[in-house]
């Protein structure tokens, strides 16, 4: 291989040129990186406009950033690679809840509340009963695990994102399990809403023809001594961005039902049960998981 | 496959989202990315920590980019990705001379001068006599040809990047060649410098074990009637970063001879022939372009 640059050799030349004293690792994942990209290149025959057009995409979406808005995730978001980097990290046996995205909108600190609380402090939107155990793999009550919930208000907002409009900790709130495992508190049913489609990336979204929804979702965070953390969202069966969330986050496993109620205040019903992974459990391999999936 | 995310199928579940009334072009290129993206992070088994410093890469990148910095073009150099896609696009008959990267020191309205001017404005520098001719591929002189040229000077910096300190236009010239398609001119022999290192792309040299430097080259833009462009550089056949450039420009055919000369004032002579491809010139696939280059 010549140390000048030519077509057919193109990766091999610029991944030779790294040092053999630098972190293994980085070797590793560059090495894969620069191969990959070369590739893709090849594939498309990538012409000069189209390489123009993606320097300014990429210099726009980090334009876009700031304190507020992080559009480089957004990015990754859709293009499901936020999705596949949680997955691989985060496989677990059969029965096991599963992982999906965090999102942007966690905020630590929410307030710790008794079991039944109702956390719309709005009070606009249907009111929901979200109640279950949380268990270990044997099904075993799982005693102090927290649990720690999050969603929208009934105009698809965070009171993050509309401070001095919603109540500060509005549809927030932190649970723990006694000695029966069991949790439950009022919130109300999530609704679908957009991510912000004001940057580059939506601008992409819409020239690939796709919708920027996220279908309604209640996310949950939980934690227990002794069990993986699980950091997750139950999603509304009913919705009609089940199917195609923006950005890729639902499992078949977490599609949660809710029921019609209708009790005193009370429209829904939605039961969801959380099945904790001992910390140290053998990660299983991605072919494992998806048989494992696919028997469940 | 399912609507819901798997890590087996994580790329076709992202591409079967696209919307089947969009530009075919886009779809083929979205496709090809996702797919050589998704398969990467599988490759190497991107963890959270990673993929969360490669978005605080990405988004410095393009924070750092304004209208005198591209640190995503710089990125894209860095990586060989500019040299692929420039190689890909300007694919040439055997014995054409090759194309190689403009880089951001282009200005186009250079003064248009007498042949043998000298365009070393400042004087500094190892005088150098650049000489011989532009050619068909059938060895016939090229009239009318329009040599555009630019170097940095002694220092390593292009008058561009210092306004007030070098002569407007130092070293810069644009040249035409009369019916004997021959040329000549004087400047000084290029000096290597290194780009621009106190950005995110610098640290990622750093941290790959790689220097910034490119070596002396004098760039050429060839313009003819009936001909293709050719965008190039002649690389100083004596640069210690010959084979290490930081930006993969050198190709094999492109270094030049420095033979010293002591001739009054001119220190160097490096002669060096264009040959051009006419307008419409059937593009040869990589793999014929390959075989023709071993063959020369």
């Amino acid at each position: 291989m010549s140390y000048y640059f030519s077509e057919k050799d193109s990766s091999a030349i610029v991944n030779a040129r790294m040092g053999d004293d630098i972190n293994p690792r980085l070797k590793q994942v560059m090495e894969s990186l620069v191969r990959h990209l070369h590739d893709f290149i090849k594939d498309v025959q990538l012409t000069q406009e189209e390489w123009e057009v993606a320097i300014e995409f990429l210099t726009k979406t980090g334009q876009m950033c700031d304190d507020e808005r992080q559009e480089f995730v957004m990015l990754s978001d859709t293009l499901g690679v936020s999705m596949l980097v949680d997955t691989i990290n985060n496989r677990r046996p059969a029965g096991a809840t599963e992982n999906t995205v965090l999102g942007p909108f966690h905020v630590a600190g929410a307030p710790e509340l008794p079991m039944g609380s109702n956390i719309s402090l709005d009070g606009v939107g249907e009111s929901c009963l979200f109640e279950g155990c949380v268990l270990d793999l044997e099904g075993n009550p799982v005693a102090g695990a927290r649990i720690d919930v999050w969603s929208d208000n009934a105009d698809g907002f965070y009171d993050v994102q509309q401070p001095g409009i919603q109540p500060k900790w509005n549809n927030r709130g932190i649970f723990t399990t006694g000695a029966d495992g069991k949790y439950c508190f009022v919130g109300i049913k999530p609704v679908a809403y957009p991510i912000p489609t004001d940057g580059p990336v939506g601008k992409m979204l819409l020239e690939m023809g796709r919708h920027p929804f996220r279908p309604a979702h209640m996310h949950v965070l939980v934690t227990a001594p002794g069990f993986q953390k699980v950091v997750t969202h139950t999603f509304s069966g009913d919705d009609d961005y089940l199917t195609s969330d923006a950005v890729f986050g639902v499992k078949q496993t977490l599609v949660a039902p809710y029921e019609r109620v209708e009790k005193g205040e009370t429209v829904w019903r939605s039961p969801f049960d959380f099945v904790l992974t001992p910390v140290g459990d053998k990660a299983v391999s991605a072919s494992e998981a998806e048989a494992q999936m696919a028997g469940v």
